[in-house]
């Protein structure tokens, strides 16, 4: 089965698919590792793997060239965080096409201006793209798939904005109307407060993704009582442990002039090979290299 | 100054060069802030970041892509590790023309056969150039260059193959003769003994590399004491802290079924736009977006 | 129908099939307007684009990246040549998984070793694999695919390195019982006396591909009548046609001081957006954009 | 002598300097062997080998890519088409710094809103990015050079984009203020006139590009005349030399079922080898491999 209808598959048995946030194969391993349902290939995290912002200044082949890497690293399917498209819908047609080509289950699209600014920036510019234009850009990326299974979610970020519930709202019911797999309802809020709102109202023909990277109090429970939402997204934790204990060992390393104190602290060598598919290589190698 | 050029003027100066491996810009950046002195674009890191074997799968455009991400990432010199040189003379020369045009300050090239396999692994096959072919190499990658400040480092891998230590020598003193600006010499002891018996021994006209990643104990103090040891490559030990991190994390919120846990053991989403260089970009807004 | 069950059909169904060289989407898609049954990845050809020698230069995520741009560009199958496979078996195994998983029908790989010289070259190296070492490789290709669909090609350069006729013969059965889906037997005679007699020696199981670019008197006929080779390749008319034109153009340009002579030997801007499918764009644009 | 610095002093010296527009590094080697000053590595161009639109489907990192490509395979120094800078100032401004790292002479702009549609297909959308917004950009493109040689293109799309003559002088002067340091006025009239007319009455402090595609009869004594035009951009005769002949080529093989009556239409297997530099390949071989 291939990973477009497998995740379409899961969805509709009505399981909640906890997805988590990778910007490299290795990364995509661990989350397979962890006994999570699928891997979000993060524009943000993808970004900061370049040390660049995460506001449009790497390009879709980058992303794409991650996604890649991500989905052929994991047996889990991959959705693609795809920013707002990379551009008008005439670009995030070419996306979709690319993205679907290079086995890739899904995308979603945020219905922000190009170029964007993360979205829980503090002070980034949040501008919007009109709801007809945006409702259209979904409907060219739904278009161009050739198979029936590959997703497109659409992202609102009305809440983000600043531009209200109701808005939020419209916007969602325009996106779900015109063809889109799922909303990602996307919130900055500390609590999971507005974000519940909008989907007790939810009344839409698609499923709803949740983000709780600002509002890590909600609980898995709170969210399958909600029994609306299918996708929950942890989208960047992994990096951000990658990057408080690099910190932790490089200064370790660098004051002690030796890695001995560490040693503890870091994966082995047998753990790196084991992510590199070692084993399966060297038994390639005995059937096919003389 | 180039990069190049800083690099061979604080290894004139007799300053220990330490230098710490990474594989993307994140991680390049993590180095230069942790106050080392240079990044080791390390072959086995960016293999595992595909979840590919290091073993030549990746190719030489794959390695210098991700060698370019970590340059411009950091202010710090980068030396790039191109495993045999990507074939033979032929293919190094075209590799070194690529990674000097890149800015990358060295690369360091090791005498084994293409395609290689991890000098670390367990049974892996080790099998050596011989001294003749591979200086020549080293030769045609030094005659390549455009500017007199990009350096080739010559990787001796002849005790990691169990040719001992006579054949290490030999291979290190024609590998200097034909221009390597440093050699590297490579060992999976579990003691420093071996290679600083080598380092005792040699007196060739070029300065040592070790990569102390099987033998820890190897400290700060015992490097200077030889006198001859010039650049310390922490190969991975960034890479093995995120790996044990992520695994982490990521279990504890599988378990947990929210993030709120582990809100402590990750790094904040200011880190994060921090290391995207999110601050001058705002600035840069300011000034030039309308 | 995928491209790779479509090729097979047609060479199932006895039919000749005629293939032409390219190098880019361009060149795609005039041999899909010439009437041709498929593309030829060429190799020389891709080489000859980046301004570098056919030797195993450029490398494999160069020439699949080009690749992948032809095969997006036609309607028609692509058969990839992919040189040795790029290194040993494991590299080939590698290669073989992304060539189908972008979607290419069918790869070729020569019997020389890596890194290779083109075949035409006068006093070019020309040094063969042993035959057990190639044919592991052939097999390695073919058990990696995961479709029935894929289709791995072997090509014996027996004769181009002057190992004769017997040595031909010998290896091309070898390979076809590893699992080869044809044999390209290879020749740089000015006549095709020595393909022909080896095509009417040929009683293996497997159908041939010819490459008349050093013998041009070879006629369809001639080869109808061997009544075993299915796969004729122009493998680099397209793009000598192109060197000769440009070199004329631009000398003519050059002279003249403006581009008024030329007018009429040139393509007009309509066959360019042509080319560039840019009704199709402007139709989408109506439908998509606001 | 850098690239950069050698047109700079070109310029300088009051010369015409004459670019041809290439897509790959045979086509840069072509443009250096008829003669001219440099290579303008041409966006229409690269969407068409690809086969895709003009109308910045394809990204920086491709445009990027090929660019790097004629870079490398030329002596000559390449001004690069950067369309609109590929988004906002930011994305212009990570573009410039990419293009100055990777060698590249200079590139153009173009004042059109992203994503763009090429400036000569009729009923094509041709809308303008305000003058404030794109003299901001330019400036931002000139902030972040490294170097002084460096050059920024700015290309007027006001007669295009049928805003007039008092507006194309106005914007123009805005650019050369930002710091442009060329002018470049593009028109799709069939006639040099209001060329002309635009040079006629320019009295700003950067000098002129014209890129006769659409008007032919325009001499290079008529541009010598001008004593403002400085570059003269042949963009795409070469390609459409190529479509035209690539055409005729592979129709008679088709039709004929040889290649033999087109053997004396197209360059030899020599000339191939020759844009290869297979020459001074092979006696780097000599040199360096055993």
């Amino acid at each position: 089965m291939e990973k477009a209808e497998h995740l379409r598959k899961i969805l509709g048995e009505g399981k909640i698919v906890r997805i988590v946030g990778a910007h490299d194969g290795m990364g995509a391993k661990l989350v397979e590792q962890a006994g999570f349902d699928g891997v979000w290939a993060s524009g943000c995290e993808i970004a900061t793997s370049y040390a660049l912002p995460d506001a449009s200044i790497l390009s879709m082949p980058d992303f794409l060239h991650r996604a890649k890497i991500i989905n052929d690293a994991t047996n889990l399917p991959v959705i693609a965080d795809c920013d707002t498209g990379y551009g008008n819908a005439m670009n995030a047609m070419h996306m979709a096409r690319e993205y679907e080509s290079a086995g890739i289950a899904g995308v979603c699209i945020e219905d922000k201006k190009f170029p964007k600014t993360n979205s829980l920036l503090e002070g980034g510019r949040q501008e919007l793209a009109s709801i007809e234009e945006f409702a259209l850009k979904v409907r060219a990326c739904k278009d161009v798939q050739r198979t029936g299974d590959f997703m497109v979610f659409a992202r609102v970020e009305a809440l983000i904005a600043g531009w209200g519930m109701e808005e939020a709202s419209k916007r969602a019911h325009a996106y779900a109307d015109a063809g889109a797999d799922g909303i990602f309802i996307h919130s900055k809020a500390k609590t999971p407060g507005e974000v519940l709102e909008f989907v007790k109202k939810w009344d839409g023909n698609a499923p709803i993704l949740l983000c709780p990277t600002k509002y890590p109090s909600l609980t898995f429970d709170d969210i399958k009582k909600t029994g609306k939402v299918r996708i929950v997204i942890y989208a960047n934790q992994g990096m951000r442990a990658q990057i408080k204990a690099t910190k932790e060992v490089l200064s370790k390393i660098h004051v002690c002039g030796t890695t001995a104190p560490i040693e503890d602290d870091i994966a082995t060598m047998d753990e790196i090979f084991a992510l590199q598919g070692m084993k399966e290589f060297k038994d390639n190698e005995k059937g096919y290299i003389m």
